[in-house]
């Protein structure tokens, strides 16, 4: 276990009426306010913006990819250009995840081996191999303030006996992990892997546990179950996890999925969704989603949400339609650069509702204000590439 | 002529050893110290910069198209959003260009009649008038501190009757141009056209000073001819110009071009260089140019150049190379923002440098460091495209 300057994580308030928690999470690069939302730097870039703008969004923590950066610029790169920090100018924490989702999405012809995965290069089709020893190894030379075991991840739904076998391996895969890693300055997350099956979960959970982690992911979910599926799942494992680490709900979500989340207990999460979107010129705001192509914005003087204060809503959505229209980047930038701001800024929101012990009115109220827009066609923008 | 709050321009200093000068220009939206280099906003957007970013460069004024703005979002549609400044977030100086260089350039078969010119727009193949009268009332629409009269570009080389109808065109919409103008707050400027005749030059400059505009534009020129040929017509055209109005070349250009037309007393310039070229992977430095993808520049430490303050010069160049690997939006964003922060401060080191008296020695030593490197390969890139 890592010891970056004592303990990883305190809990600093409980929600009355759900098992929302305030928390802080200490890294080497600083504090983070949980629940907290980490905005994704796939290729050690957060898409068409400068740190210092995302900084300006409240943003405590990103993620960065494993994956991404093992193959293109490789790790042995970041760390003689003195890590993944300074590589990319950004001085805040930062989680990598394994690579074991990417190796899972984006590789193919992937062969999962006891030893590690094997798979061709999206970029350039050669071989590449992937061990829970690798993994290690690479998020040590990137540096990151959070690595996260190598898992083996499986589509839902399938088979029981697929479930558990790649939950088993995952196991062996997370202990080869906590093995390889030696930096005493980056904490290590284990993974709970188990898919829709309650009894495999809570199995997984017992065995990592008992191996001993900095934290806990809560992995192979938002892969194409329905909400509450994954809700229920979210019931059973999160409270079941120990209460003074802290807990990460992988790659989830829209608004609302994040809010239903804290309310199980869950502490950090992450999603391409407000940038990839973002991209897309879907923008989120408190009235719901707005596509910035349509032409009802082209005269409309108002900034994209006028109760925001981000840079971004500066602009008129005339001028941002005006830049999708016109294909300028500066479009991406802004809609992205908002939408970050909007999760920002409904964790803050979050946060003050558990510190004033009143989580449960805030979700249900976000609840009947989101049922009554159309903030359920992000699903379709997401899938729509970028 | 307008009159925003007196008079447009005073001349500051003189440089002894050259036509160099110091002068302040006065917009309706704040001053500009001259010689002043203006960055392309073509679509409303300096491409991939946020204003704020364009202003920590140092610079006071920027260009934007007409003829751009015209087919998209359309004049009108500005207008009803404020105008161009708020439109874009820009709160300073703004000069438009009137369309005349873009016409001959970007539109498809273009029509000259003495009414104006009717081209078929790049975009969606409509067909388009664009006259003087309407020239000047979109840019009154768009609200620039700066307009420009509607000139007749032709390429060069060229036979002389040609390029003298032309200008003989050119000075008869000048003349239309000034007539319809009325905004107060508004420059406007008239434009030398004559190609590489010197005598038409004169005739030219002649004819407007008469007519008075509120300052001088040198046209038709870096389109295609040899430096050294627009320098001939520089030492011809600029000393004929009215002392106490500003003197603006269009288009230009390289480094070494501005301080070679500032040494003949030009006050103003605007070129795509800087961006298009930064777009492109290739960096602007005291050491001359950088081609950012190439190997040599995977595990350099270095910024782009160690001696600039800018924001982008805060990263490695192994990172901007990455980025531009990657094809990710920030390559083109970090180094078109080090090429703008280049231009601006080769400007503020021209103005000290006539402040001192010493402008002539300041060019040498440039054109002596300069033509060791490989800064002439810019043309090459300029041309490749984007």
């Amino acid at each position: 276990m890592s010891t970056v300057g004592g303990e990883i994580f305190s809990v600093v308030r409980t929600d009355s009426q759900t098992l929302a928690r305030c928390g802080i999470l200490r890294t080497a690069h600083g504090i983070v306010h949980t629940p907290a939302f980490m905005p994704v730097g796939t290729q050690a870039t957060i898409k068409g913006l400068l740190p210092h703008l995302v900084e300006g969004t409240g943003t405590e923590i990103i993620l960065s990819n494993t994956y991404h950066l093992l193959l293109r610029p490789k790790p042995e790169t970041v760390a003689a250009l003195g890590g993944l920090h300074r590589f990319m100018g950004w001085h805040k924490p930062i989680l990598t995840d394994s690579g074991g989702f990417q190796v899972f999405s984006l590789a193919q012809l992937t062969r999962i081996e006891e030893r590690g995965a094997v798979f061709r290069s999206h970029l350039d089709g050669s071989l590449v191999e992937l061990t829970p020893e690798r993994a290690i190894e690479v998020q040590e030379l990137l540096g990151s303030d959070i690595a996260m075991v190598l898992d083996h991840v499986v589509a839902l739904p399938n088979e029981r006996s697929v479930i558990e076998d790649a939950m088993e391996r995952s196991l062996r895969w997370a202990e080869r992990c906590q093995k390889a890693h030696q930096r005493k300055d980056q904490w290590l997350f284990g993974i709970v892997q188990g898919g829709l099956e309650p009894d495999l979960r809570l199995r997984c959970v017992e065995e990592l546990v008992q191996m001993g982690f900095d934290g806990y992911a809560i992995g192979g979910l938002s892969v194409g179950e329905p909400p509450a599926e994954m809700y229920r799942i979210l019931d059973v494992v999160a409270p079941s996890l120990p209460a003074e680490r802290p807990r990460y709900l992988m790659g989830v979500g829209r608004p609302i999925d994040l809010l239903e989340a804290i309310a199980r207990g869950v502490d950090l999460f992450d999603c391409v969704m407000p940038t990839r979107n973002g991209r897309n010129a879907m923008a989120f705001t408190e009235a719901g989603p707005l596509r910035m192509r349509n032409a009802c914005h082209e005269r409309d003087p108002r900034p994209m949400d006028p109760t925001c204060p981000c840079l971004a809503c500066t602009f008129s959505r005339g001028y941002i339609r005006h830049l999708f229209m016109a294909r300028e980047m500066l479009g991406p930038i802004l809609v992205s650069l908002h939408n970050i701001a909007f999760y920002q800024r409904l964790l803050r929101q979050a946060r003050a509702a558990i510190e004033a012990g009143s989580f449960g009115d805030f979700l249900e109220e976000k609840r009947a204000t989101w049922s009554r827009t159309t903030m359920e066609d992000e699903d379709e923008l997401e899938n729509r590439s970028s």
